[in-house]
């Protein structure tokens, strides 16, 4: 089954980038899912914040759960392309260059989604299309643990840290911006990855050594 | 109007800490709010999970919004309370002591009312209970970033990172935990709180200058 386009021409691939109307929609719907919690908003709802007639949704999508999987593969695909560059080994560089960039690269990820990403982390399994999402989360976790551990194996990052948990609290700190960040606010995204890789990397406290070699007290 | 004990004898508050079937009500409502949201629980549902019926359990609670209330006073009191002591500046500590100190209690807490305190950082602010409950989280926030303030000012910590930044990145990855910690699992509180300030505050990168000083290279 297709659906057909505004003007009822060309017939429209079901998931995939959607369309002008369904765009619109998914914007509305994941807005909805965000304000009122996924299994609390019905199509009905929709229709109504969008000012439409059921029908007219239904025209553009099969329904809520095809919403929430075109929300989630958004964030996903997007933070998966970032932590599968990173994780791939190359010549000229280091895993502790990879991590770092690929935290910066998230930051990017979740200020440019930061709707679809928000959906993302409160995705709690209740359907098939959100174990799936945490399938997918769960391949990002392993890779970006993997990580951590290379950069501990190449002796750039300290190892009295286990990874894994190094990871959780990095990337844990990295996603905390969905909850508070906000798009045209006191901080860019460019200060926002500054803080983050300034903090995990180098720490809050003071380092005199930093600048000043030779000075303790 | 109150509601009686088990017994039906004494009278009962309706807030402050709850009896002991009211404590299972709650228990159970929390879980239930956290699995399917909030705004999508109904007291059949729940009425349902315990294997009671609806007039039962309003015979201990006026309503889901009582249950949410409870639960939110549960994870706010003790943040309050850590965060309140953290902010009292008193003779032989610094501002950067009882920032790791409200740090370490932070974990502690997060662990000890996990399923309150997911609830807690969930809450979006539709109703009176919730909108009451963000504004203590306003208040918590707003001393964590000052205590940050100050220990920047005592010289304790680097004063590159704007310290409203600092502390919603350290209490994001604090908080971060909920979603992913486990307990019984591989990591006991006493080492994450020891993951977090490592992190936090030394940093991941490896420092021969921390053991070694006056090695660089």
């Amino acid at each position: 089954m297709v659906t057909t386009g505004p003007e009822g021409s060309a017939p429209r691939r079901r998931r995939g980038r959607p369309g002008h109307d369904q765009a619109a929609i998914l914007r509305a719907a994941v807005d909805l899912f965000n304000r009122k919690g996924y299994d609390a908003t019905s199509m009905g709802d929709l229709a109504r914040e969008l000012g439409l007639t059921k029908p007219a949704i239904y025209h553009h999508v099969s329904g809520k759960e095809q919403l929430l999987g075109q929300a989630l593969d958004d964030a996903l695909d997007e933070l998966t392309a970032a932590v599968a560059e990173a994780s791939r080994a190359r010549e000229g560089t280091t895993a502790y260059e990879r991590l770092r960039a690929v935290v910066r690269r998230s930051v990017e990820v979740l200020v440019a989604h930061q709707p679809t990403v928000t959906l993302l982390l409160r995705v709690r399994g209740n359907s098939e299309v959100e174990l799936a999402a945490l399938e997918r989360r769960r391949w990002i976790d392993d890779r970006l643990a993997e990580l951590v551990a290379d950069a501990v194996a190449e002796g750039a990052l300290r190892g009295d840290v286990p990874p894994v948990l190094v990871s959780r609290l990095l990337f844990g700190m990295v996603n905390s911006l969905v909850e508070w960040y906000r798009p045209g606010g006191a901080y860019d995204t460019a200060t926002v990855a500054d803080a983050i890789t300034a903090i995990a990397f180098d720490g809050l406290a003071r380092n005199e050594t930093r600048n000043a070699p030779g000075q303790f007290d």
